[in-house]
């Protein structure tokens, strides 16, 4: 394979004996000298380069902490000391060095490697993540567990260590875990990968915050070092002063926001420079007596691969790729996706209405927002990983009339899940929600995947609740949450690409809770709700070489109900399918509950409600994954034949 | 009426000539001289006193705003200026103020005030509130929002006030906002009522940090602040030189971390002196280039009423009371509280198990876990409002064989939901969730419902959901949910009294998803999950006597479903009502989904599933919102007989 190229100072020599084979798991690199450590960075950046290469992925995190892994490792007992990866996109190089270098081309590939860390994974995986800023309140809850047991009289001294980003520490989780393990006073080492950089360019306070720590600490001399760490890290003691030369341009401590909140502060120290890494972590390994400490170590995003360290996202996410040149693997050409199609229709509806402004949490380009913010700068708000803060402020700007789109991963928006409720639903201030990636997401698996949405913002009164069926209806669904202007609305629709209709030049608005019928049949009638609308017209084109003719209808809101056009539905068939790539409790929760009432499932009606399966879904492709879910044209077709009893027919399906 | 004791600052001599009564709406007060104004705050806080010794509800709060509330309404040009007041329960003085004084003796009751701000009540309202720390999100919003119209040529120069507590200033929201108003530089004025205390003694780092502000603070001498202000608030120059002196004890500036995170900072000042609230208010208002402004000010939560100053939790939520006395009516003897029965019951099974501990989100009293404090004073963790990290928190804990019982209101669990999604559940975590104040809550109104917890919880794969009926059920759920060790876990129970059976000394570990027949009947089938059990027994009683006998079972778990159960009453009934406390999409639909699939709706089963209305539900007494949501024995007997077409009986239920 291709050696990436290296430039930064983990780079050595040419490496003679590949030492990369040698390591099985962790516990085969602590007896390696910094010079074969540092050989090692160079092999697992090239591991990790060309494993991306064939499986795309989160490079540019990964390359960022090549030297932080082999560190971490060298100097901590894993798994026994618990290291915990925050959001977990960067630990390619852990999974290399964990066991898993064998299957790291099966990365984020249905049945391989998930691409985020994960407890059934590996032992090294003690906490599994995918969203962020959530290792600092699991490594507290895992050192609070130490010392519970500790207190029982149970022999405990694990280390734990959280490694987190600056881009994570912008949101309120983080400052909460801080918040409570500065009271708490208990043995935790949070290590910050300082890179400046979340997945797009950093935002907040806290992040000019780091800015200024950075620029203007002035270094320690040795002396100062050596009597601090001596003071400090008592039991450290000789180590600390014999290696005190080593680490005195890397080390700096002060009066730092991190201290207010409790932490003792090590750095700004150089991430990618074993000589400072090393003793640093043994040092802080040592210390038992200082409580939570931070290490704020600098790295970049990137690091090592020219192409990476060239691009603006430093390939943060990429697909396959050329290893020598870096180009990624185009998809085919196919219909813009979905992303792009609301960030078009958002834009023509903004270019019509000064009111409307675009609100994301540190996704600019997964929800199409930089496409807003290049045209209009000034109403487009990137808030950092905060999504319970951007529905709020959404729901400010709302009360007073500015109209915000707040596009937040379906995923994500569980984050801000009482935010929603509390502050725009229960106020019926109209913001409108932008939930990209419902449903099953793909490469990213069950962390990601958009499932739960239908169910907890269904239940919610007086939202409109739209599931668009395409992009043509997503332009529409657009125009239409742009014109509800008296009660919150949302819009979901999924990961990936449209199915190619041409797409009008502006949205229009579209009835609130009405649906619409696409095909007449007879027995039977498909109610689909979103973008399975395509599986159920192939299902009702299957039904119909079997002499069973299917009505279809697309509902395009989950909420209100259109209720005149499910009752019609349920009075006129004798099977009623519904389906819709959510979980149990959404638009089929409601359409049931709505014809229980009205005394229409007390006729004998065949309701047959096709949901997502109550279990979690692993990363694989999204047509495998709704294979998988149950929830394709064939499983609609395979439903119906059973439901009217025709099994016979059914042997023709399965083949 | 008697007026409270008060020894204060802001305690004038004796009133002459009541000016209350002069004051319809904070207009009316903004040309008094500032004795006009202390004599106004000693009126407003007997006013409130007796109000709330009439109503019950949040008084130490209130009472230690006083001087607070009338400053802001006294500089500030209200409504056209937005006050945003965080929690929103410190404003009973500030509803006093605005319009609804006549209306204040129905603080908390059906059809009143409510105990909150309220959009839909008042236009001084502009964000209502009822869940901790928005204010600062709402706030910035409605800044960025003036900003945004003043760049489309409409004049807007209103100003943005938000108050909000320190105890909220824990809750990583908070924290977010601040991170995003650092950065936006939109001007906002924040003001920090510090008073040391929330709901409990204040928790976590930044508590200890504000209370190391403000010891360690000197404060500068007059020249000083004079130049200071000078050079800071150029607009306030001369209005600032000349109050210097007012003032020069009330302010101090320095680097703070709020100034890290981008605020101009200024304080501590005394928040019940007038003579230091009102200039440095001027000041504030005045100054348009500094972003946003963070006054820290320093209260005394029951300021001024000495049975509340007196009062460990200073009088936070009181029952009617005694003016004189303080005194609070005792409601009549009873049974215990679910709260109480699920804090014994827990720490009966931590006594045999040394794994059990607790975790509490600033709510140790409210969740009983105080009772548990004092018995495990180790193993019981407030980590401030923080619902986030809690969960988390937990996982971490979990993950290292710990048994957490992690108590959270239902309401205030929908804060965390991405985390019970995320860090609990997709990781199979035994976390055990402890759900109080489920369902409707009564005084505190639609804020504070527990309506969702069934949908939002019930999509989740893998998660057992208990709903006890009574306080025996309760025990075997708390012992049932210690003992389940593979998987999470949570049990949600109602606000207010048990229904009085005798307690077991120990919980019996309940098989997990089977319910449980109570009574045996004909035609029709109650299945009740929860506490609406005695009013299914209740309709069961009231259709024997109509010749309807019912069968009648609790569900006990809303998942997993007890499905041999379900079928047998869908087989061997007519009619079959599920009930529960919980919206749309929580466990009658997931009884729905399972009957469809199984074919069982398609057989004529009259299916009427009864669940909360699809709207918000103000606050009342528990039993009347209970009949306004129709989920009474009454509304039971009525849809039992409607669905069997025995309308003429329905006469005599009517009547």
């Amino acid at each position: 394979m291709n050696a990436p190229t290296g430039d930064g100072p983990a780079t050595s020599p040419r490496p003679k004996t590949p030492l990369l084979d040698r390591v099985r798991v962790p516990a085969d690199l602590r007896n390696f000298s910094v010079e074969q450590l540092r050989q090692l960075a160079t092999e697992l950046r090239a591991e990790t380069v060309s494993a991306v290469s064939v499986t795309g992925g989160h490079l540019g995190a990964s390359l960022g902490v090549i030297e932080l892994t082999l560190a971490i490792h060298a100097v901590f007992d894993t798994p026994r000391d618990r290291l915990i990866w925050d959001v977990g996109h960067q630990c390619y190089p852990h999974k290399i060095l964990t066991g898993r270098r064998e299957r790291i081309r099966t990365l984020r590939q249905g049945g391989g490697l998930s691409g985020f860390t994960k407890r059934a994974e590996s032992e090294y995986d003690p906490f599994g993540a995918g969203h962020s800023s959530t290792s600092i309140s699991a490594g507290l809850g895992m050192a609070v567990a130490r010392d519970l047991k500790r207190a029982r009289g149970i022999a405990d001294d694990r280390q734990v260590i959280a490694v987190i980003g600056d881009g994570s520490m912008s949101a309120g989780m983080a400052y909460e875990a801080m918040n409570n393990a500065g009271a708490l006073r208990s043995k935790l080492v949070v290590i910050l990968n300082d890179n400046d950089m979340s997945i797009a360019p950093p935002v907040g306070a806290m992040s000019a915050y780091l800015s200024r720590l950075l620029s203007s600490q002035s270094f320690l001399n040795l002396r100062d070092v050596a009597a601090k760490m001596a003071r400090r890290f008592p039991r450290g003691l000789e180590r600390t002063a014999r290696r005190a030369e080593e680490f005195a341009r890397g080390i700096l401590t002060g009066g730092t926001l991190f201290e207010e909140l409790g932490f003792y502060y090590v750095g700004p120290i150089d991430g990618h420079n074993l000589d400072h890494l090393l003793p640093v972590l043994r040092n802080v390994r040592e210390a038992d007596d200082l409580g939570p400490i931070l290490v704020h170590a600098i790295t970049k995003k990137g690091k090592g691969y020219a192409p990476a360290e060239r691009s603006a996202d430093k390939l943060h996410a990429v697909s396959r790729f050329n290893v020598i040149t870096g180009e990624q693997v185009k998809p085919p050409p196919g219909p813009p996706s979905y992303t792009k199609v609301f960030a078009n229709a958002l834009i023509d509806e903004a270019e019509r209405d000064p009111a409307i402004v675009a609100v994301t949490a540190a996704m600019p380009t997964g929800t199409g927002l930089d496409l807003f913010g290049k045209r209009f700068p000034d109403r487009c708000f990137d808030v950092g990983i905060a999504e319970q803060h951007a529905v709020t402020f959404a729901a400010g700007l709302a009360a007073e009339g500015i109209k915000p789109f707040c596009a937040i991963y379906s995923t994500f928006l569980q984050r801000a899940y009482d935010q929603v409720m509390h502050d725009v639903v229960l106020q019926h201030l109209p913001v409108r929600f932008a939930l990209d990636r419902a449903g099953l997401v793909g490469a990213d698996g069950s962390t990601h995947a958009g499932s739960f949405d239908l169910a907890y913002l269904g239940c919610l009164p007086g939202i409109v609740l739209m599931a668009p069926a395409d992009e043509v209806e997503l332009t529409h669904a657009v125009a239409t949450a742009a014109a509800i202007d008296d009660q919150p609305s949302a819009l979901r629709y999924p990961r990936g690409d449209g199915v190619g209709l041409t797409i009008p030049q502006h949205g229009e608005v579209l009835p609130i809770g009405r649906g619409r019928v696409l095909r007449e049949g007879g027995r039977v009638a498909i109610l689909s709700l979103g973008t399975r609308l395509a599986d159920a017209l192939a299902a009702a084109e299957e039904l119909a070489t079997r002499g069973l003719p299917a009505t279809v209808a697309d509902a395009r809101f989950a909420k209100p109900l259109d209720t005149a056009l499910i009752e019609q539905l349920a009075r006129h068939h004798e099977v009623l399918i519904t389906i819709e790539e959510g979980s149990v409790g959404g638009f089929a929760a409601a359409v049931m509950q709505h014809l229980a009432w009205k005394g229409l499932l007390d006729r004998g009606l065949r309701l047959r409600p096709m949901v997502l399966p109550d279990r979690f879904i692993d990363q694989d492709t999204q047509p495998r994954q709704l294979a998988t879910a149950g929830l394709t044209a064939k499983d609609i077709v395979t439903t119906v034949l059973q439901t009217l009893g025709q099994d016979a027919a059914l042997t023709a399906v399965a083949g």
